[in-house]
């Protein structure tokens, strides 16, 4: 009975949400978020409604001014009229729950215009969770009609290198002086770079971090699509145009050499097995505590008697029994 | 056949391992980090032989001098003959792969000191790979007889959060400056710090950054330890041996208090977790690579005709039967 009310539930959300309802969008994001079966069923309803979306990945390191960056993009964008929805990823976020009360204030004009959607995303959780969890968050997003949705992470890891798979155009924001600058210069991040920014350009340290890009990047394949070096100052709003024209023309690019369909392909799989290996761990585990297989093998590789892979291995086939 | 010789092989490996053989202990981290049969094995062999080493994380942003710090505090412990291993999973780290000359010239003294081991990782890798992987390396090195590992990791993002799960000891990095002071200062990373350090401590705006970092950790709940907040200037090798001490007492105070314990059955359920997640999706895909199940599912969701929810369920379904 309670099932069939959650199902009801989800569908009558799914139709308040694509009719524009804000706050069915909101409720429909906290089930998805949470992994409940409303948010799965939601997700199966809204699949469909999905892909029409440019989603734009922003990443780049602590203090790089990213939320600057991506604020001023969004109030370019509603300049034009797109609708845009903002998934911050980083902790340090101004649209982050650990925002502080400055940053609120400035960002106050996005968050009260109803063109703009922001939501938060936690960086902990289970296992594999945050990139799905956000893949999950943009499909709702796209499905509610946002023209653009702006995917903001700190720039470092596995994590950030798994959204940019999520998103179609990849902006990698680079600053003067925050350490050596070939430092800061990251090269597993500039490979995921569709565009490069230089933030804070309006310091005297930013030619040098322009000049090494670009020295950096005539080293770099060429495939198809030349990465254009842009200098920005996000706080006074410098650059933001010229950025904005970038992302078009990269979303051009993809559409017009069929990279947008090859990239729909890769985010099918990626989605596919990152979704899968979540489920196929939760039905395992599910029995594992039932029969307390699980706190037996935990106690056994922490008593140093059997090592995570065999452990791996039993706890595996005893469910499957 | 071979499946004998590869066995065989590991085994006279761990043997030359656990004898201090330096090239023995590279062949088997390679096994390991590429998940080839041998490396399980051996891991599985080496597994009662660790439990003896001390994990330092040592985190922070980039740019904050991680891997000077990293290679002072290596220094520091060789001068008290204790033997140091160092996992580099920072992309940009010196002792990792994207490393300048002179960044690898001012570790020469470390790379040529056999009582130091350093080992790079990929941050690229498999779904989840990257924690198991470091985990598994971190592991090898303890059974090789290291008395303390050094875990390089950039501060962002649930891969840092995962492979703190690894360390005993997370130092996490802060420096003066990075963009706004307090938005440096990232709430999350704090949360996993057991030691603070404010590099580059000889700056002027050293203090600043300092002074914020002990109101913050005033704010903090304090379970037992308290979180030291130290200064350090490791290019010049200044705070080491302080830094060094408050990792001994950290150490003494997880062992006097039972913390150690708990965190290795927390550690045990992590690694098994991790471990079982992916030989879970290994197994799923094999089949659904062989059967073709796999790239119709892919088909069906790049057409947005199936979610990847329901596409992950009839995945997983269609392996089982």
């Amino acid at each position: 009975m309670t099932r069939r009310q959650g199902s009801g539930q989800a569908s009558d959300l799914v139709q308040r949400l694509l009719a524009g309802d804000r706050w069915a969008l909101t409720r429909v994001l906290t089930f998805v978020e949470n992994g409940y079966p409303e948010g799965r069923q939601a997700l199966g309803e809204l699949f469909s409604h999905t892909g029409r979306a440019h989603i734009v990945g922003i990443t780049g390191p602590t203090g790089c001014g990213k939320s600057t960056l991506a604020g001023a993009l969004a109030r370019e964008y509603r300049r034009r009229g797109a609708k845009v929805g903002i998934v911050a990823v980083d902790p340090t976020s101004p649209f982050s729950h650990g925002a502080l009360l400055g940053d609120r204030i400035r960002m106050q004009d996005l968050t009260s215009d109803p063109g703009v959607f922001i939501r938060s995303m936690a960086t902990r959780g289970a296992l594999g969770g945050l990139a799905v969890a956000t893949n999950d968050v943009v499909t709702v997003l796209d499905a509610a009609g946002e023209d653009v949705v702006l995917v903001e992470t700190v720039g470092a890891g596995q994590d950030e290198v798994e959204i940019a798979d999520t998103a179609h155009t990849t902006v990698v924001i680079n600053i003067p002086g925050a350490g050596d600058d070939m430092q800061a210069i990251k090269a597993g991040i500039l490979e995921i770079a569709d565009i490069l920014v230089v933030n804070k350009a309006d310091q005297p340290a930013a030619e040098s971090v322009y000049k090494q890009l670009h020295i950096f990047m005539d080293l770099a394949r060429n495939e198809g699509w030349e990465v254009p070096i842009l200098k920005t100052a996000a706080h006074k709003e410098q650059g933001i145009v010229e950025l904005l024209e970038a992302v078009s023309r990269h979303r051009a690019y993809l559409t017009e050499s069929g990279r947008l369909e090859e990239m729909r392909r890769h985010r099918a799989r990626r989605q596919l097995l990152s979704v899968a290996q979540r489920m196929l761990l939760e039905g395992v585990l599910a029995q594992a505590r039932e029969n307390g297989r699980l706190e037996e093998l935990v106690e056994a590789i922490a008593a140093r008697e059997l090592d995570p892979h065999t452990a791996a291995a039993r706890l595996i086939g005893g469910a499957a029994q």
